[in-house]
């Protein structure tokens, strides 16, 4: 018993759920790889194995990777962010779920469009109901610096109404080698998102493969 | 002639406009102070005179100080917004406005709400209509820090529609001792105004007086 949490990975054959699989399993967390196809799912694991630090990494279904996980990380394009939770709905009561979406609108993508909902993780905790445990995070790492090994000059802003709930996605965070940064309630994950869309750009604009951000001033570095 | 425009800076006697005053005229521009009082106006423009570096600043009413200015600073409370905008509005036809307003609304502060318009930058470009050129910025420096010699190690987001309005801009914060970065469309302000937020949020949770972000993988730093 390492007493860490099982962490499913819906959409885990994705760049960024994909980088966060990997950098997890390394740091010794049991790894189930959501994808629509099993097969994918399974080969993605088969990949992560050598790299992991404990139990193997396996690959199944959303849904039965949503049932396996403690603790659901949602990292699926906004087009099918709603179907996707209500199929993971029923496997999710009284988890954390954390939601990396970032409600991007093709093919403006530097540009911000918020939803309805005025987010992606508002929305999902309207879908999901009060049932699980909603926290946004890593809206602004590049999915290709947090596949590769190096050091990612990036904070994850983790948003949760409950501290306890930021403070185990903090906890995430920093076990992917990222520095993770209390950032307040659910509603607030508006700004991690839009941040996405200027990070697309200033990465044309500046011609930089990867802008990040970081917050200053909190005399931690 | 020194080629630099002389700024209004509307809401001057406050603590950012203020601190923007004093930055700008010890860089040499022409700093003209307004405020709903022309005597804290004149006030403020005296306190600044030994620091500046060209001519000394003067202050009068907002009205005035839009007139009097190539380009037009906006720094007032959300409250007080779009009353300011309506009384400035014949005087800043064709003038870049720099909105560093962020629509926060007490005493939730660290909560983002965003207004119906989206954001305040946004808002603004709507009541000025066509005419002004609205431009984000400024919306996550701390205000003591602007006010304080030291350098201050937080970028600030530049947001405009037209890619010269943004170069103007990030001109200015580089004249005020901080590093602009181009960082998207008008509609895009939303995410350095919800960001002021969290970062007040922030302050609160990490009992730091003034956290800010820096952009990371520029290469120019």
């Amino acid at each position: 018993m390492s007493g860490k949490p099982t962490l499913a990975i819906v959409g885990g054959t994705g760049a960024l759920g994909g980088g966060l699989a990997r950098r997890s399993a390394a740091a010794g967390y049991e790894v189930v790889i959501g994808s629509r196809s099993v097969d994918k799912a399974e080969a993605a694991a088969r990949a992560l194995a050598p790299a992991a630090r404990g139990v193997p990494p396996r690959g199944t279904s959303n849904v039965e990777a949503a049932g396996a996980g403690d603790v659901v990380i949602l990292s699926v394009p906004w087009a099918s962010h709603g179907a996707i939770l209500d199929e993971i709905k029923p496997r999710v009561a009284g988890k954390i779920v954390v939601d990396t979406t970032v409600p991007l609108v093709p093919p403006k993508v530097a540009r911000v469009q918020l939803p309805a909902e005025t987010s992606a993780a508002v929305a999902a905790q309207r879908r999901l109901g009060d049932g699980a445990r909603v926290v946004a995070a890593f809206h602004n790492v590049a999915a290709a610096k947090l596949q590769a090994d190096a050091p990612v000059d990036c904070d994850v802003l983790v948003f949760a109404d409950a501290p306890e709930d930021r403070a185990a996605v903090v906890e995430l965070a920093e076990a992917a080698g990222l520095r993770g940064v209390h950032a307040g309630p659910l509603a607030n994950a508006v700004a991690a998102e839009a941040l996405t869309s200027v990070l697309i750009g200033i990465n044309r604009h500046y011609k930089v493969p990867g802008a990040g951000i970081r917050i200053t001033g909190l005399d931690k570095d």
